[in-house]
Order: C-alpha cells, then sequence, then structure tokens
C-alpha cells in the first residue's frame, strides 16, 4: 500500500490520464536497471502509485501543484530506456509519464524547438522531411527514447565523434522547465543555466520544451570491416577518427567474439576469431573513407588481415529491411544484444583519457583477458579525439566486479559507474553544486524523483569510502 | 621577342578567345607573387606571350595538343591570386586562362560540380539558393578565387578549423583533367589519385572539373573580441577550437598593433594596445559562445581586459554594408591590409605543432617583438587543433628574411616558405613522388607550368643546402 494520499490526489487531478493498476503501474516504474546485476538486486521492487500522463505543459503544471501541496514525489519519465534506475521512483509516488507531450514545435536552420516526449527518430523523421536536417547526436535507443530523457538521463552517442558530448556547449540550445514549487514557475534555460537541469535526471525540474541544434541529413552509409587482431582495429577506428575530411558518424571496435556470438542474430557477419568496427559514413564521403581504407589496411602486415565485411551501399533495400541499423550493434546496444545471449553479462563505462587512448585499451585488455571484452566508441571529448569503453563483462560476483573497476581506475581509467543509481556515483563522484543550488531553488521539498541526488539527502557523503550510498527513503521489499 | 613560334600557334587555334597585346598579357602573367620581396625581385620580368581564353574543355584540348605540337609552355590560371608566383608562366609561352569556363554543372546532396573557373563565392550563391549548402571551406579571397586555382594552389583557409585541410581525404572528390600529350586523354581522378594533381600548381594536367562537398550554408555571424594581452587571445582562441560542440567557421587571433594600424581603414574597432581574435560562428551556436566567451573572459583578471567589440548580428544591413567581411581581415587577407599601409610588410607561413602550440607561439614571439607581429589562424590538422601563423615581417633584406625562417624552424615551428616559387621550397622541400610520376605520365615534355617543380629539372637538387632553386628555363630580365 502507498504510503501517501493518492486518492485525493486522484481527485485533485481529475480530468488528467492517469493509470494506477499496479501492474501497469510497475510497468512504467522501470528501466534498463536490471542491465546492472547490482541495481537489478537493489531496485527491483521499486514502483510509483500513479502513473499521470499529461498533454500539455498546463497538465504538468497542475501535477506538480498538487503533488507539492500533498508531499508526494513525482518522477519524470521519458521512454524508460535509462540504464542505472534513472526513471525509477524509489520512494513511490507518481510517476510522470511525458510520452503524450511529443509534438516537434517548429524547424528552423540549424534548429528545433520539440515537446519533451517526442521520440528522437520521430523528431528527425520531421526535420529531414521540412529541410534535410536532422539531430546532430542520438543514443542508439533512436527509435524509442524520447529528447526529454535523453537530456535529463543522456551523456551523448552516434553523432559524438563530429559534435561532441551532450554537455558541450551548443549542442542544446534551450530548455523550458516546470518547478516543483506551491506556484510552478515556468523557466527559460539558455547558456551557462543549461548545465542546471542537463543530466540530472528530473531532479530539479520537469523539462517542458527543448531547443536542439540541428545537422545536416545524409543517408549515412553503414559499413563493417573485419578485423584479424582487435588493437589493429583500435588504431583503425583512432586513424579515421582523426580524418577531419571525412564525414562519420560512428565509429565503434568491438572485440572478438563478441560480433559473432552476440551480434551475428541480426547481422551474421563475423568469424568467431574476427574483431569489427562498425561505421556511418556520409555518402558523399565514401570514396574518401575507401581511400583511407585501403591506406590503412594496404601494408598493416604485422596486424593480420582486414576485410570490408558489410556496405549498405552494396545492399537492396529489401535485405536492408531485414538487418537492424548499424547503430544498434553499438553504444548500448552493444550489450542488449550480449545480454539476449548470455542473461550473465553486464558492462562497465570506462573514459580513456587523450592521448594515450591505445596503449590504455591494450594494456587493461591484456590484463582482463575475456572476462572483459572489449567495446570502444570513438568521440570528440574536449576537443581531442579519444575513446570511450562499453566493455562487456561476464559478471561472477558483485565483489569482482568493483575489483574491476578499481583496477581501471588504477591503470588510469576513469569509469563512470553505471551500477549505482545516483547522480554523483554515476558521474564525477562528487557534489554538482550548480545542481544542488538549483534543486533548492526549483525543488524546495526535495519531492522530484527522491534519492538520486546524494549531496541533496546526505551532503556529508564520502565519496572516497568506496562505501555504496543507501537511499534511506527507498521503498522496502516485500 | 618571343621565343616560340606564337603567329604559327595563334593560326593553329583559330576561333579561339585570344589576346597578345603584351600589356594585357604581362597582366594576366602576375598574380600576388609582390607578396614577398625576395619573388619581386626574381619574377617582375615574367611575362607569357599569349593569353588563351577557352570556353570548354574541348578547346583546352585544342590548346594543349596545338602546344604540345609546338614545344610551347602552358601556364593554368585562375584568378591569379596565388601568392608564390604559382601562375606565372616563367619560360614565357601560353597563358591558359581558365575564367571562363565557370559553370556550376550539378549541384546534390553534399556535393557541387563545377568548371574550373568558378569563382568560390559564386559556387556558393548557387548551392545556397539550390539547397541551402556551401563549400567546406575557402580561401580569404573567396570573391575572387576560382576553385580550380583553390585546388591547384591552395592549401585550406576559411572553414579549415572544422575541416582541416584541403588536402586531407574527403575535402575534394573528384577532379577530372586534361593531360599535355600529343593526343591529350581526359582522366578522372579519385580518391589517392587526387593527390597526383592537387596542390601541383597546374604541372601536370589541367584541371577541367571539380566535383567538391558542401556542407550546410548558415549566415555566419561575425564577433571581433579584443585582447589587452595577445596571448589571452591566442589561449582563448584555442579554447573555442576546443569547443566541439560550437559550430564555427573562423578563429583569428591577430596581435596588436597591427588591428589598429592596418585593419582600422574598414573596421576601426580596436585601441592601439589591443589584440583582436576575430571569428565567424554560426547563428545557432552564438549563445553557446556567449555562454564560452563569459566563462572564458570571466575570471582572466591575470591577462587583463577582454570585451567583445564588434557582432554582426548586432549591426544593421546599412552597416554591415560599409564594412569588408571579416575574413577579409583574416588568412593572407591581414597581410594585404597591413601593404596596403606599409610597403615593406611581407609575411611567412608557420605550423605550429600541436601540443606544444601556445607554448611556442608565447615564445617566438617574445623572441621577435616587434619586427614579427604575431597573426595565427587556428585549424583542424591530422584530428588535432592546432594553429598555423601567418605573421607579419617588417622586411629589412632577404638575409635577415632567411634567419628569421631560420629561427621559427629551430625553435619547432616549420615553416611553409613564401618566398619561393617552386613546389617543394614552398612546401616540404623534398620530392613529391607521386606527383613527379605523373608529371611524366601527364605531361611528358615537361611544357606545364616549367619551373615550379624542381624534382623534374634538377633530380639532384639538394634541399639542405639552404640554396635558392635558380631555374635555367627562366625568362631573362630586359
Ligand atoms: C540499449 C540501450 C542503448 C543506449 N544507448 C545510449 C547512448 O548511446 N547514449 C546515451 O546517452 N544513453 C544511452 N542509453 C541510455 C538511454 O537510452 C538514453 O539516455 C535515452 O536518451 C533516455 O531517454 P528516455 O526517454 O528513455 O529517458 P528515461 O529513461 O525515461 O529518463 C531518463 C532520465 O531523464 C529524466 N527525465 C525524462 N524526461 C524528463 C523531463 N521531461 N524532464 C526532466 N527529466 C526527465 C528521468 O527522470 C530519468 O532520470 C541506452 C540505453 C539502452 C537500454
Ligand atoms: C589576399 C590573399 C588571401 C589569400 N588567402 C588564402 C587562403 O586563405 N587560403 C589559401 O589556400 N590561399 C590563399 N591565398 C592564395 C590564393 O588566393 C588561393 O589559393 C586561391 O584559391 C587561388 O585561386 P586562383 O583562382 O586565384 O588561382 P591562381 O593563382 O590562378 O592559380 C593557382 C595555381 O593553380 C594553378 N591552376 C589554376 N587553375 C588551374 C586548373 N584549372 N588546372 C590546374 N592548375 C590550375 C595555377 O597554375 C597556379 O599554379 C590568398 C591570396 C591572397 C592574395
Amino acid at each position: 500500500m502507498s504510503q501517501y494520499e493518492i486518492s485525493a490526489l486522484k481527485q485533485e487531478l481529475t480530468g488528467l490520464a492517469m493509470v494506477d493498476d499496479p501492474r501497469l503501474v510497475r510497468q512504467k516504474s522501470r528501466d534498463f536497471f536490471w542491465y546492472s546485476p547490482v541495481l537489478k538486486r537493489q531496485l527491483d521492487h521499486v514502483s510509483g502509485d500513479l502513473v499521470v500522463t499529461p498533454r500539455n505543459e498546463a497538465e504538468v503544471i497542475r501535477v506538480l501543484k498538487a503533488c507539492y501541496a500533498q508531499g508526494v514525489p513525482v518522477t519524470p519519465r521519458g521512454a524508460g530506456t535509462g540504464n542505472y534506475g534513472q526513471a525509477m521512483p524509489l520512494s513511490g509516488g507518481v510517476v510522470l509519464n511525458l510520452a503524450e507531450m511529443r509534438a516537434v514545435r517548429e524547424i528552423g536552420e540549424g534548429r528545433v524547438v520539440t515537446e519533451p516526449g517526442a521520440i528522437i527518430a520521430k523528431i528527425d523523421e520531421e526535420t529531414r522531411a521540412h529541410s534535410r536536417q536532422e539531430m546532430r547526436m542520438f543514443p542508439s535507443t533512436y527509435r524509442t527514447a524520447s529528447i526529454g530523457g535523453f537530456i535529463g538521463g543522456g551523456s551523448g552517442g552516434v553523432g559524438s565523434i563530429t559534435w561532441g558530448g551532450l554537455r558541450d556547449f551548443g549542442n542544446v540550445l534551450r530548455l523550458r522547465i516546470v518547478t516543483m514549487e506551491a506556484e510552478p514557475r515556468q523557466l527559460e534555460l539558455t547558456g551557462e543555466d543549461l548545465h542546471k537541469v542537463m543530466h540530472a535526471y528530473g531532479t530539479n525540474g520537469i523539462i517542458t520544451e527543448v531547443e536542439a541544434p540541428l545537422a545536416p541529413a545524409y543517408d549515412w552509409t553503414e559499413v563493417i570491416v573485419g578485423f584479424d587482431d582487435f588493437m589493429t582495429g583500435a588504431r583503425y577506428a583512432n586513424d579515421l577518427a582523426r580524418q577531419d575530411g571525412i564525414l562519420k558518424k560512428l565509429i565503434t571496435p568491438i572485440a572478438a567474439p563478441t560480433p559473432h556470438d552476440y551480434l551475428s542474430r541480426d547481422h551474421s557477419f563475423a568469424r568467431r576469431d574476427q574483431s569489427v568496427v562498425l561505421l556511418m559514413i556520409a555518402p558523399h564521403a565514401m570514396d574518401a573513407f575507401l581511400t583511407f581504407h585501403q591506406r590503412a589496411t594496404g601494408n598493416a602486415a604485422a596486424g593480420g588481415k582486414s576485410e570490408i565485411l558489410f556496405r549498405s551501399d552494396k545492399t537492396t533495400e529489401e535485405e536492408r529491411k531485414n538487418l537492424p541499423p548499424v547503430y544498434e550493434l553499438a553504444w548500448n546496444h552493444t550489450t542488449l544484444c550480449a545480454r539476449r545471449v548470455e542473461r550473465d553479462i553486464t558492462y562497465l563505462q570506462v573514459l580513456y583519457p587523450f592521448p594515450g587512448q591505445l596503449e590504455l585499451i591494450e594494456k587493461i585488455h591484456k590484463h582482463f583477458g575475456d572476462e572483459v571484452p572489449a567495446h570502444l566508441e570513438f568521440v570528440r571529448f574536449d576537443g581531442d579525439i579519444t575513446c570511450f569503453g562499453l566493455p562487456l563483462v561476464h559478471f561472477s560476483d558483485e565483489k569482482r566486479l568493483e575489483e574491476i573497476m578499481t583496477i581501471h581506475e588504477d591503470m588510469g581509467a576513469p569509469i563512470f559507474n553505471p551500477h549505482r543509481f545516483t547522480l554523483e556515483e554515476g558521474g564525477m563522484k562528487q557534489t554538482d553544486a550548480v545542481q544542488l543550488a538549483f534543486k533548492r531553488e526549483a525543488d524546495p521539498r526535495g519531492l522530484l524523483n527522491p534519492g538520486k541526488m546524494i549531496a541533496w539527502d546526505d551532503p556529508e557523503f564520502d565519496y572516497s569510502s568506496q562505501k555504496t550510498y543507501l537511499f534511506p527513503g527507498m521503498q522496502s521489499a516485500e
């Protein structure tokens, strides 16, 4: 039974789309937290009490005002594809489902204005039709994730090899938010203020409108290159990433045997001992890419053979229909594909700092061997070309998982821990003073997505203690 | 008097547009070689014998065939804005003026096909009108230079901060050339083959068609930021260049007093002791840029004050009409503006290698002081952000000029010597085996732009000797 006066709240919200069937509410209280065996154990029982689905900002305001008055927590939800329980209502209360606020409101040169629940692929459909423009970057959950959820919980993805991360100045132009107060305010955030709510898990405001930059749309050519040796592929990827004149959207090296064992159900392309690099290349850059490829692999005697295994521009439309887009083998989809085959697989999020990324990758993967199969995503990062790792991990127990992360950090590769549900532990392991200060203003009662910002709940928390934060407000498992 | 049978040639070419009035021919035999006091001394007397202006490729073939048969040199010319006498016919003969072959033939998504004589700004006019696309990069001679001349003699420019240099894979897609043989051949070059003729000064083929990539067109916002201290401006420029999410086309730091003394006739903006950074920013990135600016200059107590001196988005159309575009204060236009005021000024072309560019700039300019006023152009270079220098030089004599260049190289900054008319001396100071081999194929009699490729004339030339190459085929001065 809920600890909140849900019936009074429902009364108050008459006329809004609401669901309180516990089975349905539980469904909408979950995300991809189960990627992590740690979060699976901690959060599996979590559920909200009521799902409210506003159709517009006025309805959002009604919900926030009522919940504020009654002290009911509100956890915003886009499409619920986050990986760390970001959208899970740890203390129950209202799940604010923004999926119906999905209009694309305005398209201009280099910009689009949308409601928060718009699915990213749907935005692109409209901007492409309007003026052959598209979003600069998207998560590999392109076809299911909302723009509001991407900004609230994501970090970058397909396109980051050209544009850097979501957090970089210029990759989000404006956000309109509603605060959680007695009289909710509507605020327009630009510039420095954007960082108050970006990647804040909805803990300090509900995004009700997004203005994002657009890039020219292309029918990106998908390419998969196979390598006998993973490090040869990683070096190839790094070199290609550094080709300033070759426009690309994705550069993803994945070590054998992942391509064969986990990705082949869809794309049956690689031998078991073959590593791959997945690519998305602008069609008008294909000749340049093939020239690069020839040069890069022409005299790679040392690293064994390489070959182009797949080119979407050499397949028929019919053939492509039966294949997933290549980005659905990349970013966090690699993990998803692997988990479909082996349930014990989880993953890490690693940064290999420039300029030593290749040496570090080699060292780390030599150290772990088959326990941690390599998966890299090349990106621009603060002006340099380097890569993140989203390596798979064959999970044994939580202690070993911690150990694997510690070894990474000791070797010089920072971890963004995907086995924690708090902003700080999954991020920079320190208080974000800007987000905290803004939460004081915009959510004075601490009702937005409770338990996700340690700095709010426990300002004294010691990040160096290696202890996992335990949110006291968490629902207890039955 | 000419050493060639010009009258027979004219006979042969009846029907083509020809000029042999020596005054007019001399005009079309010159470029901006006089930027260099060394080249001015060496080349001032040079002139062709006949200017032929073909209207199409068939006419180009007629000219080449006739000249081949009669052993008359042919020097292609676009708009003649090159800086090193590239388009000057050292041995006389025919100046092949491609200015009338200026059609834009085809515009597609991310690509344009043009004739070689098309002025770059004119190409953009058409691609903008067609589909809001524009050239990825252009020389600051945008409004006068031809695309064929840019590819034959240029290296990059406005746009290189995003796309790298012209030589990078993908920045030219295809070239069609005509060879200088008994029966001229038409060849289509793509991929690796492009480097056979790119930046070859027209020594091994006449470009008759260009396919180049396009980027989305924006009405770039021009910004000029003033700094009390040049190095603070240089660091600001470097930091801005590294902002992956802020789309920009130009980042140009220029040290005081150049902005005030030489650039102010047009833009009277800077105090005499003020250094500037010239910028072109995508309109939809302006908010992000201003956020960057605020952050970068907010606490720059150490480096003195900075202020935004000019923003094109804050001027009226009327005001802008009286101002040159900001790129006409940048790249090699800075030198041009300076020379308009002080005749003794010349310049250098310097590469500051990543990652030590800022330290090296500081060291070099401290060393030279007012003799070599700093001017930088930030670019992407093989995947890194760094900058070229186009510093001004107060010329005293040729010996000192050489010394200044030697000091640069000794300090670790390679020079692309703009006081030499040969490919090798102005470039990598070594034979380009690919271009040489292709010249053997495409110009077996060595009639295309003679004297520009040392490797052809004097395979034994010793680049380390510090001696200037003397082309024996050069016309003697009267
Ligand atoms: C297979 C797979 C692949 C993935 N690939 C990537 C990737 O490439 N890059 C990447 O960054 N992420 C990736 N993710 C994570 C996630 O899919 C993305 O971040 C996605 O953009 C989240 O969108 P969503 O609509 O599902 O958000 P949700 O999961 O619904 O929400 C995410 C967070 O934002 C908050 N939120 C949602 N809407 C709002 C709003 N309107 N106002 C305020 N806060 C709000 C939620 O409370 C939550 O904290 C991946 C996940 C999976 C499962
Ligand atoms: C003020 C000023 C600023 C400049 N700024 C820049 C800059 O930012 N970046 C830069 O790269 N350069 C710059 N330059 C140099 C020059 O302007 C450019 O390289 C320009 O693109 C040359 O074009 P053009 O048509 O004038 O070529 P030309 O000077 O006519 O020719 C250049 C070379 O190409 C050859 N050529 C011309 N047409 C053909 C053809 N069809 N086939 C084969 N060969 C051919 C010529 O023989 C010659 O060797 C600048 C020069 C000046 C004077």
